[in-house]
């Protein structure tokens, strides 16, 4: 599989992602960056029933964010379209962080990070990170280690 | 109690609730419905765990919404007050709708409406409108029948 | 031009817009409306920068929502693909309205609609459609007049 | 004015605010944040068309968040109330930031921060915080210095 189709996400700005100063309001890119997640997963081939609860279907471990944070460089436009770099990175094994770099054209224009911790969904204890996720983060570390520079 | 109490609510536009026109971006209209209809169900003296599932409980009958609609009168800006007057009504023993009317002074600036059906959580099926939501409905009920014309 | 490739958008429901029921909740498919007609506008070859405010170009008409509504079929949960067909349809010489069909697999699960109306930017009158938005309009009645039954 | 009145402020978990986990999802806690500090400033006295572009109206200096971030300590549930704690601070002449700290109960159960810099609207260039901005940090830093340990 070519690591681009799961690890470089497209999009653009939406007009209801604006806000009366014109350009895009800040939280959104929190959004986007948790959407861009959830399909980097899915195009790596998981579905979203083995990582998300489902009705009917709640997966043994749960990753809550406990930390994020955004950077914005640039302001963006309603239309303007972005691409997003996935780097996933396992912190310790029941631990990831993903940071999300946002660019615009050639112009970088914001970055983000979501970290994830592994808890039992009934106990909400720590836990190993479950096997999907281990197998995306090293196929993402992969390709981040081969990526040109 | 005074109806008003949980009839009549309050609430001011937020920057991020407008988009990059100036004005409220539509699609806020809708969530300030449904968190003007919570926020009537707590005033009136119901835990949110009666009606809402929370973690560890999950009330016997659901109340998806199944229809909603909204009509915009004038353009809400940055800041402006906005009342909003909650009018419940049962539609039969397992459905019942929440018109909200939003005024800002004494301009009627928007209006919107949600429609819930009764439904059991476990099976999804049709039933009675649980008890709760019954005593809101009919004191809303007795509320607005004695209102000032 | 495959007209398919501006009336019929695709997209899967995200972690973020469900609520704790474990669905779609419910106001999320109002933004999905917009930003599918948004795509449908780029798609068809208009830029955003002609129709929505952007820092330094406001254009000539602006296009609010006046009014908008959504039908419910079947609960939506994470993940689950959905296949939105536009149907753009102008009202009056000022007015149009688009009506969203939303499928998952082979189900109709949803239907929004948004009706715009034209005014100046300047001084908030009604005025006539600009020409961007005649031209999607009259491609997309051209399609729709076509299409199998 | 009771320092209390702008400085700590109230709201309770929404159902559309949480996801399937049944809990709230990560990215409201930066819209608390926003809807805080506006809030904030409301309270304060500062009507927010001092602060935020409104129709026919643009502030001379813009606020935009350079930087955010946030810190998750519990689990939130529907209905959950929530008293938010803002401590404003100035960095430097053009720059400051907010830092606010959730609890529900007695427990501390979030933290987030937004970073702000002043430019001027027209040329987007750096420039001094506007006096109402000025006049409320200068307002909270003494309140903060003479709150309980």
């Amino acid at each position: 599989m070519n690591p681009e189709s799961w690890l470089l996400l497209c999009r653009s700005v939406r007009f209801g992602e604006t806000d009366a100063a014109g350009v895009m309001h800040f939280q959104q890119l929190l959004r986007w960056c948790h959407e861009a997640y959830e399909e980097s997963l899915e195009r790596f081939g998981l579905a979203a029933a083995e990582i998300f609860p489902t009705p009917g279907t709640t997966p043994e471990v749960a990753l809550p964010i406990v930390h994020c944070r955004a950077d914005f460089f640039r302001p963006l436009s309603c239309g303007d379209p972005l691409a997003i770099r996935l780097e996933p990175q396992r912190l310790d094994p029941g631990c990831f962080e993903v940071r999300y770099r946002f660019s615009s054209g050639d112009t970088s224009v914001a970055e983000g990070l979501t970290r994830h911790l592994a808890i039992r969904s009934d106990s909400r204890r720590r836990c190993s990170l479950p096997d999907p996720i281990n197998r995306w983060l090293e196929a993402s570390g992969l390709q981040q280690g081969v990526q040109p520079l």
